[in-house]
């Protein structure tokens, strides 16, 4: 692959100077599009979709040895599958057909690139498990201050492990997706016993998940050093919570139908590959953490992220500018964590990494956080406020590394928020 | 569907008086024989597996109006997908095959009915989301007591929603498959650090579960009157726990690592319909329940359940006599409070019910409780004692409903300890 920090690249397709997806990118996706609306494989340049299968069937890809039929499956996991050395061979040969002088592809992008807006996107993967951590230390802390003792914020456990916890894999939906503000019981604080009703306090997580690129068979460790073998990938992802349904189911077996009515996640899939130019020191750990979660080198990753709240017919506020750097604990030392005990891992498993919230209050990757439980409102631009998530609200995540010339960024994770449907089907 | 009830079902195959597998139950497997490896569905009769994709090339299935692929597959989804009305046709053409007096089956028995000691069971269904609920309220209570405040053992919203939280999929595995005892970080009480090392305090969990036999969308609710449409069958269930690990890890998101290392089922999923004898009340719920979860009829159903140890080189010990229907919230109640968010459920996903305890010592579904945390050991019979499981030891747990002449069991669930690994691959 062409050595991508010493010079600009340039491609002869025509992008926004400023695109998240530029030919440093090169994200996978799954999409159908206007004429064909079959679900299949796709990179994407710019406001272009590269048709893989297209692509394959043209015969630029003759260079390379698997089967294309990876390109025309409902999700990536076939292609994930066939491992590090193939996607650097197909992502090498893709660059080379972008840079300006070589014509292969120019001469019959008709029929290969799409473009984005005759798109539709679908999930990238089919996710066998949905693993989310809480490895913040800020958002960790600022949620123990408000639902447990200010005094000791984070729990003992804390430092010593990445703490994370199974979530629901069949509720993970792509950006774009609406959803019902979810029903629950909810039992407020000065009532004995709880009630039935829609979430009064539905809000958003920022996160971002990796995709599990290599499997394991049960028993099998992954350490630090080899984890990132094992990623294929990162998404935005949003996950959202009904906090009032969260805090009364959640003790003592964790979150349930606080979280579980969906999740969502971006489009595209950046390689874990395309962000070695943003590597960044970690948070110093203290105390010491145990060997097997020890690691050398740079494992964290600066990544800029916001999210903006978009009220019906109005414009969108930024409510929230945090860093995927600002994280305790890294991918790697999750994933080590996750598998220390012999628990095995799937192509197209996703691991989320918790709210990413940094010091300041701007940079709360919650509704939660930010309004600190409601106290704080949040004046919109219509003139109203929010202390949690209005009906018809869309959140909108953003997040893209940048270093001098080089881009790579993630598009956005969108998804709106419906009014609750009208509860039927109560037994007589 | 000839009536089970009214008389004694006899088949013209010579199978054992006793056994689980009944004319009245014929559960569902995916198996391989020793001479065609290949993974393929069955239903079992006596010691023997129909082979139903044998059974359908020799035309007897040719009155049935579906693909017979389905038998083909690896797992049973796409069959499970068909719809309670072909498994009925399926079942009660079946049936009919092995009455005495028909002789379409025998004349060609040869081809079609292994004997299960020439098959190879594996995982029956293709698990998307696996969920544990917390349903005994001796053994909530139990852990409360040992864990919690013995006063306070229940913990506020126990008696008001069915608990339940997110497991792990991947490292299901079928009865029969033994694993390693798994490391992980253990916080002794006395002391401030955590270690790492192999839990000290491995545990069984004696359960049932069921499978999702119908999918539903993003959004849809089950009522507790509708649930029943939605399962396939029952299993037994194995929830391993390292009590150790799952005490320091498990606040406040809940169980990982003590729980994911591996969860074992039975390999023959009995039909929920097979079980229609055996309905019975269930406990009387004070506090009323929410409306959501109240329902009518019989919803629990008489199982009884045993557990017992096998020491290396040594016999059986029977530790734990229980019952299904000892659980405090149904089925029914459980999924319908798993849907009330609109989160979606699709065939093959796992319900499993928590550990099954009743009021007696004896009835107390894990280690745990039977030595209450190590304090009153089991004596074995090889003169050793047990206050957790012991490297090499197999669990197995059994259950059967009968009634009258009606005998329906699930076969057993077992699976061995092996030691703990040596741990390599620590970074330097």
């Amino acid at each position: 692959m062409p050595n991508l920090q010493e010079k600009p690249l340039k491609t002869w397709l025509e992008i926004p100077n400023d695109t998240d997806f530029s030919i440093y990118n090169l994200p996978y996706g799954i999409f159908g599009s206007s004429d064909n609306p079959q679900k299949r494989a796709g990179i994407r340049i710019g406001d272009y979709v590269i048709d893989l299968s297209a692509l394959a069937y043209a015969g630029l890809l003759d260079t390379l040895a698997f089967d294309i039929q990876v390109f025309e499956k409902e999700a990536l996991n076939d292609y994930i599958s066939l491992g590090k050395h193939i996607h650097q061979q197909l992502r090498a040969r893709i660059t080379e057909l972008l840079l300006l002088g070589n014509e292969e592809l120019k001469n019959q992008a008709d029929k290969i690139l799409i473009p984005t807006k005759e798109a539709t996107m679908h999930l990238p993967v089919r996710i066998g498990d949905y693993t989310d951590f809480y490895s913040s230390e800020e958002h960790a802390t600022n949620v123990g201050k408000m639902f447990r003792d200010p005094a000791n914020a984070l729990l003992p456990n804390w430092k010593h492990l990445p703490v994370g916890y199974h979530g629901r894999a069949s509720s993970i939906v792509v950006s774009g997706t609406a959803f019902h503000r979810p029903w629950g019981q909810i039992k407020p604080a000065d009532q004995n016993m709880p009630l039935f009703k829609p979430s009064q306090m539905l809000d958003f997580e920022l996160e971002m998940a990796f995709i599990i690129g290599k499997s394991t068979p049960l028993g099998q460790r992954i350490s630090t050093s080899e984890a990132e073998d094992y990623i294929f990938g990162l998404v935005l992802f949003n996950d959202w919570s009904a906090r009032d349904i969260q805090s009364w189911e959640y003790v003592p077996l964790g979150p349930f139908l606080g979280k579980n009515f969906a999740s969502s996640i971006s489009p595209w899939i950046v390689p874990l590959e395309t962000l070695e130019p943003f590597r960044i020191e970690s948070p110093k750990q203290s105390p010491e953490v145990l060997p097997y979660l020890k690691f050398e080198g740079q494992k964290n990753y600066d990544i800029h992220l916001e999210v903006a709240i978009q009220a019906q017919n109005s414009q969108e506020k930024i409510v929230c500018q945090s860093n995927f750097r600002y994280l305790y604990w890294n991918m790697c030392q999750q994933l080590a964590h996750h598998t220390v005990n012999g628990c095995n891992v799937n192509v197209g498993d996703i691991c989320a990494s918790g709210t990413i919230s940094g010091k300041e209050k701007e940079s709360f990757g919650s509704m939660l956080e930010l309004t600190w439980r409601g106290a704080n409102p949040i004046p919109m631009p219509d003139g109203t406020e929010r202390k949690f998530l209005h009906d018809y609200d869309t959140v909108i995540m953003r997040g893209y590394a940048q270093k001098d010339h080089i881009r790579v960024g993630f598009g956005e994770v969108s998804g709106q928020v419906l009014p609750a449907t009208e509860y039927v089907g109560l037994p007589k």
